[in-house]
């Protein structure tokens, strides 16, 4: 977490989305969610009393919200911004999470669903918000680097999909290579949906 | 599943894999598993003596050797063998399944991903080697259609992390649109990795 003074009830929702990374939201205890942000055991029915569905379901949010952010972050520090370098560096991340702290880790959006799909309109739908959340930004980069309106939509959709499915197979196999192999497939397709991209142009 | 009569023990895995679909390993109850394979609660401890942990990764196994004879099959049967074709074909099952059946399951290995990878190396090891199973038909289907071998490999990577994504982000929207889109933004790509494919010759 960055450096500011977090509240006990933003420890609480950042501590649930860490834990449902690395168990999924059956596999996760509010027990290790309180003990990790560092709370008093209580502040969990304080500050959610709906209990547990009601946390995940803002960790859920948080997770959408911290995404987004991070693309826009990234598109506006791309020294060239082509879609291929932003979806580079949004694969980047991951590979820094993993190299760093191992592989222990996922996408809490992807856990998040594996478990609720099923059982939880409520939660299936704040997956899906939060999924559309990141798309937004990652959509309107795309737009602002000259890809046309519609392609922007179904890029980000690919390059969404092809970073979480690359993002389970590098961590099942203890393994950057999958990350870096879209990476590098994608780049040229990314980049050739500029209209006049140079070499990169779509045939 | 096919028509044939199936032992006890081989609708007890079947069923596991189905329940992980949609409630992952943690939310998989043992219960509803042997209810939903038909099997008497005694035969669960009968097969499966070290319990969970080994009826999941028995279920993981069958899911990689599933999808990889999945594989087998619609390259088998496409009437113009190309990447592309396969891919589409890949995708739609998916979307039959999911037209037919509603939004509640989703891919086992994936759920499995989620609960599991930080907490069991066995069942970590299982999905990779699923995982691995699966694509190991997939790239000698696209070795065949002519694809250069270290091309396959690396788009095979591609094809299951877009395919992957894509079942999530449909899944969790109740919309067959990503799976569509995922296709339709790929197809050229894959086609254009068989080298002389004409129009859809890589830049």
């Amino acid at each position: 977490m960055p450096a500011r003074e977090y509240t006990p009830r933003e420890r609480i929702v950042y501590s649930a989305a860490q834990v449902v990374r690395e168990r999924g939201v059956s596999g996760a205890g509010l027990r290790e969610i309180v003990d990790r942000a560092d709370a008093p055991w209580g502040s969990l029915q304080h500050y959610f009393p709906d209990g547990k569905q009601q946390l995940i379901g803002e960790a859920i949010g948080w997770a959408g919200a911290y995404a987004a952010a991070r693309v826009e972050e990234y598109a506006a520090a791309l020294g060239t911004p082509t879609p291929g370098a932003l979806f580079a560096v949004m694969a980047a991340q991951w590979e820094r999470d993993f190299a760093r702290r191992g592989f222990a880790a996922g996408c809490p959006l992807v856990a998040a669903a594996a478990d609720v799909a099923a059982d939880s309109a409520a939660l299936r739908e704040a997956v899906r918000d939060a999924f559309a959340a990141w798309t937004a930004p990652l959509t309107a980069a795309l737009r602002r680097m000259g890809v046309p309106r519609r392609r922007a939509a179904s890029l980000a959709v690919v390059m969404l999909s092809a970073l979480e499915g690359a993002i389970v197979l590098s961590r099942t196999s203890e393994d950057l290579r999958p990350l870096r192999t879209v990476v590098r497939e994608l780049r040229p397709l990314l980049d050739a949906a500029v209209p006049g991209a140079g070499s990169g142009r779509r045939a």
